[in-house]
């Protein structure tokens, strides 16, 4: 086994980013742990928090360093200062930078036009900043950047891994998969893509984009069972991502919020799978000059079998669970063809941890456990893609 | 003829921009003028000028006021502002929108991350912010959106008009061409492309992207014989264009600079051509909701194959031109397939301006009238697309 990369995790405050940084960690890994906290300013502004409570940033990593016996140092700092991220990377020069450092709602960035921009800005820049920052002080240093599965829309051929080879008019070509995202929030990660594309080809940069699918659960074995470690649990309609609130939604007695139809399907995976995904890009890197792309993700599920698998899991555990259709607040097709490739990580040695009925039942517990400090207000959706500014909110800087 | 619609001409100081708000004026649309004059402000940041003196842009728009007896009202403001835009759509309410205002130099995106950055975040929001005033006041105006044949790159197969049917494992879908930009300008077009077809799907917006070949030529006939109306003439590194850098180099007696091989091959058009496409996509607009993609150019020519044109174009009128291959400050490959289609235009209307030893021998003699005014020193590459930062130059706003 390749141990002791020194990996930078980007974004490591956050959801996927805190439970990979912790996971690298005990895994050997030299982790550097970034973050401008600026998901906490923004749950502030919306008047939302993670249903779990969660320490400050440096208390959790010290928390971490003391219970773990390693060290993980610290980086506090916005992507957008280029002087910034150009000091990290030259002083922790990192083998591996793993980038989760983005505002990652597509409702957040629906909100109204200021939300828009700053969504696009703040994505676009921070990613420029990493790669000049690798050119200048690391051009031998591996991104592995994050990307969503809702790059590419629902076309109705199969969705291959960032690449498709077209044969058209008798000649044939390896081309970038065309992609079709669905909000602000999407077009960002589809901008970062084409930029990181492009500076693989102009200046030899290693490159892995990871399309990631609809992250589920909460616990890995490193955040689990200490409260000092423990991971955030989103359920707000600004965050909170499907399958999560779903649990917590029957955990409080709410309705199942299903958009439209539910036909709308999507890959997904759990939170213990996207951190060992994140190791094994990094542990086999991309060649200079290459973008690689991966689908990470392991299953996929209607919206709508979601929520009847919530709500058999619920019964099972004596929760009379149901479900309320809502009118859909996004422009989205709500039946499509859906089928979506993922063995590139499969092929790397991933084996996926798959969604049952236990497993949800554990994310139905822990929602039951905190339940609490749920604030039923913040969980219908009030933000419409159709809508030119549709939630009042404090300004964004 | 359909006369009479309302147009909205942004980046009308600039060279297409201006050419294009006489010709619609002269032919009987009503139209607004709408600049932030940014671009005057960045030559005077890299120490270069237009070869033709050009007087203000209010100057310039008064002397056409007075001397075809048309009202031109104008606007100055930057579309990064969205007071300003918004100000402008509610008080204009144009039925059609033409959007050149953007940063659209390849070198200066290049320049290093300064202007990597400005280039992207100002074309992307101005763009964005555009979007959103059509929504909030004109949401059914029709967007008609400058892009370029860059946005392709250089595909082993046939390139399209935008989209393109793929079968794939025994099914079929339209979908957005691929895309593989050469320039973080390229990038940003392409990311305004995304930006507004989403636009389209999600909020109905009417939408025509013209990916614009490269333009040569100088004169229009509303432009011409009038010091008080002349067109722009760029010919240094950064904003000279290849046809009309090579124009001035014969009439100045500099080599003519040709990067790498010269087998890049590019589609190309008059500046004449550029008016009446933009006129006719005003006069047919597209269906509320359609992202509709010209390719906006009429012959493709290698690099070589123009320079020896104007290599022989010269020794017609007596001038010993001579070409000297530079190493390519660009990547890009230098030889490729290159077979892009343009058939939507002309089934429009459009009558191709071709590229004969005439039109040539006409721009080498509009370059020998100023080339007095011509530096020297503007002219050869130090904008590496390798390196990190290639050229001092003052700092971006």
């Amino acid at each position: 086994m390749w141990i002791g990369v020194k990996i930078l995790v980007m974004g490591a405050d956050g959801f996927c980013g805190w439970a990979t940084a912790l996971y690298l960690s005990k895994q050997g890994h030299e982790v550097g742990a970034l973050d401008g906290l600026l998901r906490r300013q923004w749950d502030k502004d919306l008047g939302i928090s993670s249903l779990t409570p969660l320490p400050p940033f440096e208390a959790r990593v010290a928390a971490w360093e003391r219970k773990s016996g390693k060290k993980m140092p610290t980086f506090v700092g916005d992507l957008t200062n280029y002087e910034f991220v150009s000091d990290v990377f030259a002083s922790f020069r990192p083998d591996a930078i793993v980038h989760f450092a983005e505002q990652r709602s597509a409702p957040y960035s629906m909100i109204d036009r200021e939300h828009a921009v700053f969504t696009q800005v703040n994505n676009v820049v921070g990613t420029l900043n990493v790669l000049y920052a690798m050119k200048e002080h690391v051009p031998d240093a591996h991104l592995v950047k994050l990307g969503t599965m809702g790059e590419y829309g629902t076309p109705n051929i199969d969705i291959e891994e960032g690449w498709i080879r077209i044969e058209h008019n008798g000649r044939s070509d390896v081309l970038p998969y065309p992609k079709q995202p669905g909000s602000f929030y999407h077009l960002s990660k589809v901008h970062d893509s084409h930029n990181i594309m492009f500076t693989c080809r102009a200046w030899g940069i290693r490159a892995t984009d990871l399309n990631q699918g609809v992250v589920y659960g909460v616990e890995t074995a490193e955040t689990a069972h200490d409260p000092e470690l423990t991971n955030r649990f989103d359920y707000d309609e600004i965050y909170g991502t499907v399958l999560n609130r779903f649990c917590l939604e029957a955990a409080i007695g709410h309705p199942l919020t299903v958009y439209g139809d539910g036909g709308q399907t999507r890959g997904m995976l759990n939170i213990e799978d996207t951190v060992r995904c994140i190791e094994l890009a990094c542990e086999n890197p991309a060649q200079p000059g290459e973008f690689r792309v991966f689908n990470q993700f392991t299953e996929s599920f209607s919206v709508a079998d979601l929520a009847e698998r919530v709500v058999a899991a619920a019964r099972d555990m004596g929760i009379d669970a149901r479900i309320e259709r809502l009118p859909n607040p996004r422009v989205e097709k709500e039946q499509h063809y859906y089928n979506a490739k993922h063995s590139a990580l499969e092929d790397l040695g991933l084996k996926p941890h798959l969604l049952t009925q236990d497993v949800i039942k554990r994310i139905i517990e822990i929602a039951a456990q905190y339940k609490d400090r749920a604030d039923l207000g913040v969980i219908r959706p009030t933000v419409s893609w159709r809508a030119t500014a549709s939630r009042r909110t404090a300004p964004v800087k």
